[in-house]
């Protein structure tokens, strides 16, 4: 099955070799356009007009795809008003679509803003309508003709090839906007182009229409580049109003819902503002390793980065396909993963006396020398692969992993920690900030932890708490103006969606000073409140809870708020001790909403007093002798913190579950692909 | 022993809890301004003056440091003349050092440009002069005290409490330069500041001295703020002229030397040109996971991602610090990772032996009830833990590895391509990138290959292989130009220790298009080639070996050359099939140097001609259904291209090992933090 449309329509090949050139020449064959202007009455003259003699581009085309997106014609301040008359070529794919006979059909409402549903096809003003029985009969009595068809009333149309055109509302996720464009069947098949989901390349005229007393505008398509069709039986996003926890479980299809698409866009711009910030700055973005051999604490589960479980595939997988093919192809044919796991010893040993049988064989019929040879060396690379098993296989007999014989030596981890390695940068380039990915293996709270999350990590020398403490707070300011400034449609639409507060809460963030409070004020004021009670006492030495977090940052202050001088207890060994002995100068940020969104703290730089506390929690000296030599050697006072990414991001949007807010969400039993 | 200089030369803390206030006042105690007179002979009227009466700061402070970047002083083109009689602080860590006897020292040559050494202490003339034995005599003989004393020399003036001058010089990672800091032997005893890599930071006015006939400037320090110190026996830094391998066996301290600086200023320009490139043009970058189930290429070994080996401290590390303390605290205190090795079966077998003693004992006692409960929910416990070891080496024991109980429920990689991921985002989001690590786990050539490497990554819909390959050459010159405009001094330096011909390659990239060749093409070039031999031999279906890269881009071309239409079986499963049915529409960019820098590809969104690839490579098409899943709905034409940032690094630098371009090195059997 051809998934294009069938080329008889098109006078160029669906796939042309060569993108759109940068001026759109009049129709190349002038039939063309007298089929268009035979089968679109809806064609002004205009229009026709302007396929001839195509007016100045004023709309700027994207530099690599010849098409214009969506977000300079759909999100235009005018609507696209100013660009009436326009030839471009847009893509995307359909969010909804109508469908009407054409012989009298009024202009459908084109609906560019803002999108009905949160995820699939939207539902035009008259489909809801019909959905009412008494009206949709009234209208089937009357017998009028410019109702909305739906799936049936199209395949009726198209078997009757009743003339149609369809309405189609594309996106390209450059905006959270809409473009509807029209097209004739005349132009392609409309059962081809009418299911959500499906892709269009189309060129064609920009014309205003009135909708609901409003002008707006419609792509008049006069050229089908390319449609991507859709089985709308299969299509998981056919289906209106799915809730974001169904979508995750096709995590490659999320993108194309309005909210993850929105989300994306948020997150991009707070990504550029992050560097914007910080090259303004006078920071060095540094590249932090993900694999680490320092387990920086070992009461934390990690995740093990390891080559040990390829051993058993060693000899099949490591080797080329050719060597791969001669020792066991029909197990790597069939194989899935769960048949992969299956070359264990015994098959191995059992390819061998096959292997070996099959030696003798040609041995005796002595007619192939070279086959001979091969089959030698084929069993001589089994047998290494037996001998592999072999030692595994006692290894792990014995209870314990060679980690000497793993990719790097020694055990290794992702790390949960990118701001430690970040240290040895700050110690010899001053001001140095990352991006990256952290990993913490939590098991609970899956609402709450990601395995997998996105961290700016920042250092600074020559710097205290303070100046931590002031750049985090300027950082995350940063962050939510750009937010503000930058995707005003996608909050708009957020609050329309997810929640109505969130344009307030930003602002909240940009328009005052943050709040400060010590942990012991914290604790204090915990005390005195006597018109609500806590679940959860709040003690020295116990982090705050949910609900403390809540109440300062939600109830009392109503802006964010930066904790300070904890109990040692609560931070890392490398938090700087303060002279009371029993706290140090480390800083969490709680929003509104989102709870901690910025740790960070001044480091110790004292080597004894590191040595001390390291000792005194117990934890293994010897990995850490590089993190100390840094103390050593040229110690000097600094700082850093963190920002957690995906927190920012739920504090903006409002959503509540972290799975929801990052593009690909890993957490306990979650990774789908 | 303490790090800083001790207090009674300061009248204030070596660590102000608060930074320097932006406009520095007069020196708040008038004895202050008296002793550093008495003591300052070198002190000019103008000082004193500049001291009490500070002339409005015409230089810019760090927001969140108080401190001056040596970048605004040393790197000016003035050579930071504009600044004289400017107070300002600055930071940094000693790079080489001169000290003089101060009763008549005459003033010492500054060396601001270029760092004489690579690494570690620069030789001042004076010193080289000072190694020729006949003039060593003869100046000994003399008796001048104005030769520039060594270590012992240091001692002794120190021992005879002789007045001194330190005069530092000083980097802050900022620039490649450095800036003279001059340190009187009143401020602070000077063997606490003369050691290359000791820590400073200082305030003092901005002075202009001659050194060969010309003006320059250094910092009159009359305030020590902080000094960390270095003890030069261990400091690995203290040799000078230390290679580049050396160096990467102490990553903590890479980053101090000039070299591996100029390549962290150069990668940070080379990031933020990447981000401020694809931000130009429309893309949205998007974060792409780390950890995958998906397994692409099963030819190819991985690094899995596993919390297998966790199971067998889970009592211990995923419990509670106080469940933790109950079973068997001296374990963990003394643990190192061998240590924590032993914590196997046999070992919480016999914890539970001598604690089920402990429970009878207590039992006999009567005396305390809480502690028999205690004791007997620690057993629980420890019985649970050895449960699941019992568990974990009957799995063991048949060879099998549970992924089940692994944290993702199934086996989990580190990607090897992170494009894939990104697919899924340009098949919503039309043009989109990321940035981030990929994984390799190659065996051979350590040179040329690490595990752990840095890519850009973008995919574009509705794009040709020719719209992947025009942005990724205006891409690679984008980030070339945006290096040639900010890091000049760097690439000087480069140029002068590295590879002379650095900037003229860079030049060559950015000036004129690259050559285009298809595969086939290149063929019937080489097979032209009469003047020279290549040692393999180029054939159909082969990759291009080292040496023909480089002669079509080092000696045919002399420029980047795009290599395109690949045989299908060199590129992944997912490269768009030609219509002659054995090319692919993939792209290599090689330039000289350097090699492959970029690699593309317009991807197949046919699904029928993906499937049949993946059934021709016998690849598992279960994990591969979510791609799929692409093209059954609403595909399109969709192109792409990653970038391998380290190979860019090497191509601007020259450096020939890619260990050496990165932060931190991860390679077979190389990662040692």
């Amino acid at each position: 099955m051809s998934l294009f449309c069938p080329t008889p329509f098109f006078l160029y090949k669906p796939y042309p070799a060569l993108h759109l050139p940068t001026h759109i020449p009049p129709s190349p064959i002038p039939i063309l356009s007298f089929f268009l202007l035979i089968h679109c009455p809806m064609a002004s003259p205009s229009q026709s007009v302007a396929a001839e003699n195509p007016p100045r581009q004023s709309v700027e085309r994207l530099a690599y795809s010849g098409r214009v997106a969506l977000l300079l014609i759909a999100a235009r301040a005018d609507g696209g008003l100013g660009l009436v008359g326009e030839r471009v070529a847009v893509g995307g794919w359909v969010k909804s679509f109508t469908v009407r006979p054409k012989s009298d059909a009024p202009r459908s409402p084109p609906q560019i803003l803002p999108p009905a549903a949160v995820e699939g096809r939207d539902a035009t003003c008259s489909e809801v309508l019909f959905k009412i029985p008494i009206l949709r009969s009234i209208a089937n009595m009357l017998g009028r003709g410019n109702e909305p068809t739906k799936h049936r009333g199209i395949k009726l149309a198209l078997k009757k090839a009743m003339p149609s055109v369809a309405y189609l509302r594309i996106n390209d996720g450059s905006c959270v906007a809409n473009l509807q464009v029209v097209v004739d069947s005349s132009i392609c098949p409309l059962e081809q182009v009418t299911a959500i989901g499906t892709s269009i390349l189309a060129e064609g005229v920009i014309e205003k229409v009135q909708m609901r007393g409003k002008y707006v505008v419609e792509l008049k398509v006069d050229k089908l580049l390319h449609v991507g069709s859709v089985n709308p039986q299969k299509y998981p996003l056919s289906k209106t109003r799915l809730s974001l926890e169904s979508i995750r479980s096709f995590s490659h299809f999320r993108a194309r819902t309005t909210t993850v698409a929105s989300l994306a866009r948020v997150r991009n711009t707070m990504t550029h503002a992050t560097h914007t910030f910080f090259q303004k700055n006078g920071f060095l973005f540094v590249h932090m390793p993900i694999i680490t051999t320092t387990d920086m604490n070992p009461n934390q589960k990690k995740f093990y980065v390891t080559q040990l479980f390829n051993n058993a595939e060693d000899g099949l997988m490591g080797s080329s396909v050719k060597d791969r093919d001669a020792i066991n192809l029909e197990v790597v044919r069939a194989s899935s993963v769960k048949d992969r796991d299956a070359i264990n010893l015994e098959v191995v040993r059992a390819a061998i006396r096959d292997k070996n049988k099959r030696i003798e064989e040609l041995k005796r019929s002595d007619s192939n020398k070279e086959a001979l040879i091969a089959a030698q060396l084929d069993v001589q690379k089994a047998n290494e692969l037996a001998q592999q098993l072999e030692e595994q296989e006692k290894a792990l007999k014995q209870g314990k992993l060679d980690f000497s014989k793993d990719y790097f030596g020694q055990p290794a981890y992702l790390s949960p920690f990118p701001g430690l390695h970040l240290e040895t940068y700050a110690c010899a380039l001053s001001s140095v900030y990352t991006c990256g990915p952290k990993f913490q293996a939590e098991d609970s709270q899956p609402t709450k932890h990601l395995a997998e999350s996105s961290t700016i990590e920042v250092e600074l020398a020559f710097a205290a708490v303070e100046d931590a403490m002031k750049c985090a707070e300027d950082c995350l300011k940063s962050l939510c103006s750009s937010v503000l400034a930058n995707c005003s449609d996608d909050l708009k639409f957020l609050s329309s969606r997810v929640d109505d507060k969130c344009i307030d809460r930003i602002q909240s963030i940009v328009s005052a000073p943050f709040a400060r409070i010590s942990y012991a004020e914290a604790l204090e004021m915990f005390k005195k409140v006597t018109d609500r009670t806590f679940e959860s006492k709040a003690e020295w030495g116990v982090h705050l809870s949910n609900e403390h977090q809540s109440y300062l940052a939600n109830e009392l202050y109503k802006q964010p708020v930066i904790i300070y001088e904890y109990p040692k207890e609560l931070k890392p060994f490398y938090a700087r001790l303060r002279d009371d002995g029993r706290t140090v100068t480390a800083f969490d940020i709680i929003v509104p909403k989102a709870g901690v969104v910025a740790s960070g703290m001044q480091k110790e730089e004292r080597i004894d007093a590191l040595t001390s506390r390291i000792e005194e929690l117990g934890f293994p000296q010897k990995q850490l002798e590089w993190y100390l030599d840094l103390r050593r050697h040229g110690t000097v006072k600094h700082s850093g913190f963190s920002v957690n990414f995906e927190n920012m991001v739920m504090f903006i949007s409002g959503l509540n579950d972290v799975r929801d807010v990052v593009p690909f969400p890993r957490s306990k039993g979650e990774a789908n692909c």
